[in-house]
């Protein structure tokens, strides 16, 4: 019997929460959103994480969604014409990488399939490195959020439910020494936001990936292959020498 | 040029918000959620509304959340199998009405397209009538959820962002007096569950319609077509004299 649920992209972040979730004793279902994202191959990624660890996995289609969120403009989602930005992830440029409002869209949905279900928990992987550039990853808006999904459902919920987010504090590079200690096989997650056959190395969350993979030391065992394997180097070096 | 969105089911209440804002002089454009509610006929009345108004209107299909959502077993969701109850609102069995979260979810995909689109205010219909059973349309909630909708799109939305819920404080005795002032045209918006060809009479909302209609005084010019007329006043007195 599941006690709650976790929403996974199937990216590095969210694959590593649902280890980290069943090592702490919990035993989430597993669900992922179909936006239309460009890189929605991610979603096969978290359907094997979810089978490799026995949990029940749904995906949940919100297309039009993300249809009505692309009128923004956004290079994420794979009707708007942009091209997807190169380069660190704190640059200006990836603010064209923001779909407005989505981790609170997938968050309330995701509660409202909780509460249909009778679960304790929705356990999401924001973490402080997203938080410069996305705001719906920072700690306040969780806080109220979470406040918010408590009136939302007054009731309907046991008094003690809540959100998950271990990682709301750590910098990308822990969550990768938590996930090396935890032998999160890396190949199977998949991060990058151009969704080719293989990571491209470039785009800003393979830049983002490769240097927290490297900064923690968990490139030992990292069988991902990359496009370009070099060139988050490059731009960290730009970046710090701003 | 729109200055914001509203979110209008094609119901008594949302109907008359819309003719509501454009007396105060807001230029909203309109969205209507498909999430396979039984009723969705409703959506028909919400364009049609709009169009009146000369309001852009889109319905966003989320069919596949409320399939999810209806794993609770609400009676008010296609796939469900349970009947919709009848009698007054505010009875117990009311609560298989509830489709978890479902304001928090529109609201939250709602404030996704202001953002996209340039908006300055989601508006939305929750009246006093409907906390004592539903918790996401009491004040409380809506003031958290505001909160939390501002610091999820802080940089992206102005400072004077915001909820508009004008009816919050009100009674659907109060909706039906606006309508009346603004000469909402009743019989053009749907409110009954059961989404049959005519209003049923005796389903909750219809009961509670009814009793709105009458108790303001709009009953005079009402042209809304019900199967049962007078099931609705044996329900007030039943409620009244428990």
């Amino acid at each position: 019997m599941s006690d709650g649920i976790a929403v996974v992209s199937g990216g590095l972040d969210s694959v590593t929460l649902l280890y980290h979730l069943v090592a702490m004793g919990y035993n989430p279902d597993v669900i992922s959103f179909n936006y239309l994202q460009r890189h929605r191959k991610e979603l096969d990624y978290a359907q094997a994480a979810a089978e490799r660890l026995n949990l029940r996995w749904d995906c949940i289609d919100i297309g039009r969604v993300g249809e009505a969120l692309a009128e923004g403009g956004s290079a994420l989602v794979d009707i708007a014409h942009s091209e997807v930005p190169e380069g660190h992830y704190a640059e200006e440029n990836m603010k064209q990488t923001v779909v407005p409002n989505r981790n609170a869209i997938m968050a309330t949905i995701a509660t409202g399939v909780c509460v249909a279900r009778g679960g304790q928990y929705v356990a999401l992987a924001p973490h402080n490195g997203d938080a410069a550039i996305y705001p719906d990853c920072r700690p306040a808006f969780w806080r109220e959020f979470e406040a918010a999904m408590k009136l939302a459902n007054e009731g309907f919920v046991p008094r003690e439910w809540g959100l998950l987010t271990p990682f709301i504090k750590m910098s990308k590079t822990d969550i990768a020494s938590v996930a090396m200690r935890l032998q999160v096989p890396l190949a199977l997650t998949w991060s990058c936001y151009k969704g080719d056959k293989i990571h491209c190395g470039r785009c800003g969350t393979c830049v983002e990936r490769l240097e927290a993979i490297h900064d923690s030391g968990a490139f030992v065992y990292d069988e991902t292959a990359y496009e370009d394997e070099n060139y988050w180097r490059t731009q960290i070096e730009k970046a710090s020498t701003k």
